[in-house]
């Protein structure tokens, strides 16, 4: 076994062709870029943005603590303030009894999300004056009717530029897609539009949608709102960094493989992986097409818990997407009390076998673990259950079709390929283009581990599987010359099993003091990339959450044991 | 065009090279098929056989109605008749009050069972003494505690011999399958046995499981029950013959293309397609391991329309399958009472473009209209949608691994291919195998075709559609020479667009004075074979049946129309 440290070594892993990158070709898609990020900075409101002598030009060279600052900034009024800080559940009281209006809601946001932007490079595109018609609308609506415009009413909403805008552009991260104008909102926005949302950001998201990172060629990588150093995640890493920075109450990601979570976690917000087929994904730009082994979800991330249900509970049951995307089971949210302490039995894995949680994470979960058993929790191991072949069966599956997808939707702008794309291109057998037979032997051999999955809660009366989001906090990506993070496996093996995971954070923070290098002794390459990645100074001050995973289909009882969670570990949002 | 009339014509069709049938490997199979048979027939007690003399030497050469014969019949004891003519709905209110036994009801059903199996072929397997044990220990078991085993205590159930059975051979109808004796019930055995159910006979299927006839190289062919010259229908044909002839009140067949509905409507009984993940498919015998893109469901069939909503909701919400099957989605069955006619829309489909209904499920259509009319309901005509892209899609989805699952199956025993299997053979593509990409393509045209109906619901405020199940009622299969039925479409449309569907019986019965050839000219080779095999003196007695296709999900909406259907058809069971 190799000791890996830097991305020259990534190379031995790398099992694809670049035979769609064109320097040539990609040299006439420049200006549309230079055009979409001219069009993305002057969408800045004047009034909203920081003044440029007081952005740090060492963003990228110091770590920068953005929420902190946007908690601490005179340029947010108090009131400003305030409305951010608030969840949307308490904003629809005070847009309801009038003691807030929907402009004045998204005012707020609008001024904190563009001060993150101007840090965090969290955008892909501005547009707070339709925003803010949209909001007058609801507001003279409202006041003319008396009637709220649905359980969403006035609540601002970001959305990852990937979800279908109609009459805007949408290239989901790829330079060929610059010219992409869908005709039609996608599904999530039209139910959200319905139930009252305001929509005026859309967010950044990586090349191919398929890192844990989110960087592209059009507008570059989004920063970690926690510390400028780190990543903010991916795929829905503009997301993580709006919701994380409070730019937005609620906002919508997807994911395939951790694309919510990821970013939720690195961020220190709430995120849910649903189940699949609760949020609908119809309309989106995706390299996903027909591809039916492991499905892509949409779903919440937000700063407040109680949004998390508010969103799912809302959408679901209001928003009824069955009626126009019928890939939606027409089954309610159900309400689920918070369980007792005593009745709930939860597993915890610290070690999927494969990367061992990192010291912060591990800490993170060893405080969880005793916080839990106080409180009177039945808490067990979780022993890794086939853990290494739903990690390959994962890889195997996006890239089954040898990166077929992939490579159509790269080629027609020949752009650079990132390093993490090329990571994403040599999943499984990389280029290599399986049989329809071979894809099927594979979908049985994910619903046996599924099988293997379901007897293990039922069995065990196990409500819980309690784990790491990814084996660290959000990893340092640029500075340490090795574009992490690389490992998904505790957000995909889920996927794979379409088991819903809600993303919680501990309300502890990395600490380079205390989560010194730990003495474990990687047992494959993979674990050694990601343990010399560790480097406990730089991760300063990133947030150490975790996942919880429940049964499929059991999304409710999981946000009810989110908020049992956020009881015992007394969480300030 | 050329109009066809022997099976010769149809090679011009076949998309396959035989590579598989290999006639001195399967004489060395023929002594396990011949102790296969005998086992069959020696477990036929005595007591319940109709003497050889009764049965008619010429059940292939001249139409014999098991039904009428079994309804007349003094072999069945006044008792048995009336126990055989309950629904098992009315026969758990007997089995409670202790009316009845639980012994009693499976001695009369076994005898019926028996009886109509030596007059039409239906079953692969009986056991009725291991039935009886457990009926009895049911009994006892009640009288001691005073409590049901549960929702279908004492109902005896027939199973299509596909689901898996532990310790018993389980083949699915291939040959090279007769060495399989799973170790574990199949997840729908393990659930209706907890349940309360009885079981004592598994029914025949064709060979592949993909005839729309149930005939292969074990067994032999099924007869109708209402006409011995006629098909029963696959694949679930043993199914509908036992149900049809009262041998049980409740079957279970699977439906990947119209199996649950043809043999339901060819033997006059009701069937429900259910929507996928309701009803676990997980145990059985199959080519489709893996396979996702058109995907089998399992459903009951029953003679009495409550036993369909017996079954379904007892199953769902008493059996909670997704305990042992995670592929069931965990949602109960709704209450759904039956609609107000004139809160019903109700379009009709007389053809689909492609193969008009013939004269006798034109007149049952008609019939249904009109008496839909008189009581209210606001029927439209629904012109066919997208019809020819979804048979060529559902042909491609199944055969698109270039027939490689199949062949596997069909290779280890060299079986002789029968006439529908080389027809089923050369769907699609037939032989070529297609990419992982290509078959991702399929899956995206289908979400479209999907979406497309799913619309159509939703903005014409469109309740069912009331369409055939087949072009005609169960044609001839052997007699004519031409092995039909061929065309599935009005049945495989709705396995595309996962849609529930219920067969439900007019109360008419083709009639070869009035349902005399039409004047249709073909507008196909498809629609050819179909026409040029309707041969009105052939079919005479066969029920006429139809199809009721809902809305994706909402299969408990299609029941209480099916509901109204009863009432408004007067129907008699």
């Amino acid at each position: 076994m190799v000791s890996l440290s830097s991305p020259a070594n990534i190379e031995s892993f790398y099992k694809f062709t670049d035979d769609v990158s064109n320097p040539e070709l990609f040299e006439s898609w420049k200006p549309k870029i230079a055009s979409y990020q001219k069009a993305l900075s002057s969408a800045l409101p004047e009034e909203y943005k920081l003044p440029e002598s007081e952005i740090p030009s060492t963003l990228d060279d110091e770590s920068f603590n953005t929420v902190k600052f946007l908690f601490e900034t005179k340029h947010l009024s108090a009131a400003e303030h305030e409305i951010t800080e608030s969840s949307a559940t308490q904003l629809l009281e005070k847009l309801s009894s009038k003691k807030l209006t929907a402009v004045e809601v998204l005012k707020a946001f609008a001024h904190r999300a563009v001060i993150a932007h101007q840090l965090t490079n969290l955008a892909c595109e501005f547009f707070i004056n339709e925003g803010l018609a949209r909001a007058k609308q609801l507001d003279e609506q409202f006041a003319t009717t008396g009637k709220l415009a649905g359980p969403l009413h006035g609540i601002p909403i970001s959305l990852k530029e990937q979800i279908g805008y109609a009459g805007k552009i949408t290239h989901g991260g790829w330079v060929g897609w610059l010219d992409n104008i869908p005709k039609e909102d996608a599904v999530t926005v039209q139910v959200l539009r319905n139930l009252g949302a305001v929509f005026y950001v859309r967010t950044n998201e990586p090349q191919t949608l398929m890192h844990l990172d989110s960087n592209n060629n059009i507008v570059g990588r989004t920063r970690n709102p926690h510390n400028s150093l780190l990543t903010a995640g991916g795929s829905s890493g503009g997301e993580g960094a709006c919701v994380g920075a409070k730019g937005s109450p609620l906002g919508v990601g997807t994911d395939i493989g951790g694309s919510i979570r990821a970013p939720a976690a690195f961020s220190g917000t709430y995120g849910l992986r649903p189940t699949t087929r609760r949020i609908s994904t119809f309309g989106g730009v995706s390299s996903g097409k027909g591809q039916e082994s492991v499905v892509a979800v949409a779903g919440p991330l937000a700063g407040h818990l109680e949004d998390i249900e508010l969103f799912m509970k809302s959408y679901i049951n209001d928003g009824q997407p069955w009626n126009i995307d019928q890939w939606c089971i027409p089954v309610p949210w159900r309400d689920v009390p918070v369980p007792e302490p005593s009745k709930l039995t939860v597993a915890i894995m610290y070690d999927d076998g494969i990367v061992k949680a990192l010291p912060p994470i591990e800490r993170g979960l060893k405080y969880t673990e005793e916080k839990l058993k106080k409180a009177g929790v039945n808490v067990i191991e979780f022993k890794p259950l086939a853990c290494e072949e739903l990690y390959k069966l994962a890889n195997e599956m996006y890239s089954c079709d040898g990166n077929y997808a992939q490579k159509e939707m790269l080629r027609p702008s020949g752009e650079p390929l990132l390093p993490l794309t090329k990571w994403a291109l040599s999943f499984g057998k990389g280029d290599h283009a399986y049989t329809v037979t071979e894809n099927r032997e594979l979908n049985y051999q994910r619903d046996n581990l599924r099988k293997l999955y379901n007897d293990y809660f039922v069995k065990n009366k196990v409500d819980l599987i309690l784990c790491p989001n990814y084996c660290g906090t959000a990893p340092v990506c640029a500075q340490d010359g090795v574009e992490g993070p690389y490992y998904w496996g505790y957000t995909s093996h889920f996927n794979v099993l379409d088991l819903p995971g809600l993303v919680v954070p501990t309300g502890l923070y990395a600490d380079k003091n205390v989560d010194v290098k730990s003495s474990h002794q990687p047992r494959s390459e993979i674990e050694a990339i990601e343990y010399n990645k560790y480097k406990p100074e730089l991760v300063h001050d990133a947030p150490i959450a975790l996942q919880l995973v429940g049964r499929r289909y059991f999304d409710e009882e999981v946000v009810a044991i989110g908020k049992l969670f956020k009881q015992v570990l007394e969480l300030k949002e």
